[in-house]
């Protein structure tokens, strides 16, 4: 009886972990979202909302450090259970960049909301809604512990880099047109790098979740691939 | 005489983790240095190998990634072993990141080789001899388990954003001051973001060295304090 009183209590532990990263991924997800959202309405009420959540996920993140700590200290758990763990560790760094990042975004987007608005950057919002669904995707593969959704998300960071690109000359474009567009325009740049770099990071989660299904990295090499001699125009995509 | 041999290959692990940890800190380290002097000295050469040298970096971090999760299976560690394990996990991903920085330093590097030098932008260069200072001490404070020289490290990130930001504003007032610095600045302003950032990964090492140290995580709020309507024009040093 005790045992499997024990036994019950680790599935239960487990799953608490996996609830814990399934929460912290909707609220990083809720977050992206707002931030977006804030950019594009011009809402400054919801960027400084975004701005105060923030400190939510940094304590979830605290949470599942502390709790994968004691679980692999009373638990002792071995394969798919350890890969799990150690995922869920891994994960929740991620998630707390990627609402870390979306912070950054609606702070941003209060300060463009006291300047002027520049020409319709249309494409701001389109990389938003584009990154927007990849995390949630690579949530969902989390959730459901599905591989094959997980390399399909792998493999669309290379969209988000070529439209990350596209954007970048687009806003430099503007700047060397009227230089009065300059301040709004690095401030969207760095909007897009933030965007860009939370595609990153659901990129690395899905890493993640193909090593805790298989067992085994993914194998070929990140489709973000590095040259050793770039093309000049290519390099404003990678981090 | 299993159980002593038993032993000694457990702290033999143990060290060889902290080896690999240590090597991957100097790599990551080495090639700070190295971007930052390409930078300086228009030195296309040295960007090229930097570039290539990240992979080196990136497999360190597979290998302390599989052993970990080996250590943790087959030595189910406790205490501060098991703190320690988890801490190398975490500072590995850090300077994967550090290293990633560096190289994209190095990139922008080679792109503003094949354009004329701007003013001469003193800002960059000593930014980055700051945080490779900061880069050294925390990996220090690693090897030696140190715990107050952790804290100093982690209380310098003040001093990182503040001159980020003086750097921000005066590549702003080149840029207002003639289009024809546009795309040069821009390239500045992500390297020293890139700089900066690599500041705030050295800063997580040092809160995870005080963790495996001390066992509680470092109690006052990060010194980069998020507030909830920051002064704009304060908001170019958050990532």
């Amino acid at each position: 009886m005790t045992r499997e009183h024990t036994v019950r209590s680790y599935d239960e532990e487990l799953s608490h972990l996996t609830n814990l990263i399934a929460r912290m991924g909707g609220l990083a997800e809720a977050q992206l979202d707002g931030a977006v959202q804030a950019l594009i309405k011009r809402d400054s009420d919801l960027a400084s909302r975004v701005i105060a959540a923030d400190s939510k996920v940094d304590e979830i993140e605290q949470e599942v450090h502390g709790f994968t700590v004691r679980l692999l200290a009373l638990r002792q758990p071995v394969a798919h259970d350890l890969r799990m763990i150690v995922g869920a560790l891994k994960i929740s760094g991620d998630l707390e960049r990627i609402a870390d990042y979306a912070a950054n975004v609606a702070k941003r987007a209060l300060v463009l909301n006291q300047i002027p608005p520049v020409k319709p950057t249309a494409g701001v919002p389109r990389l938003g809604r584009l990154v927007q669904e990849i995390v949630k995707e690579v949530l969902d593969a989390f959730v459901e512990q599905d591989n094959e959704k997980a390399v399909k998300v792998w493999k669309q960071d290379e969209e988000v880099d070529d439209m990350y690109t596209g954007l970048f000359r687009e806003l430099i474009t503007y700047m060397m047109e009227d230089p009065r567009n300059i301040t709004a325009c690095i401030h969207l740049m760095f909007i897009a790098k933030n965007i860009e770099r939370i595609g990153d990071h659901a990129t690395n989660i899905a890493e993640t979740i193909h090593f805790l299904v298989q067992g085994t990295p993914i194998r070929e090499s990140r489709p973000k691939g590095e040259s050793i001699l770039p093309d000049p125009s290519q390099l404003a995509k990678d981090n």
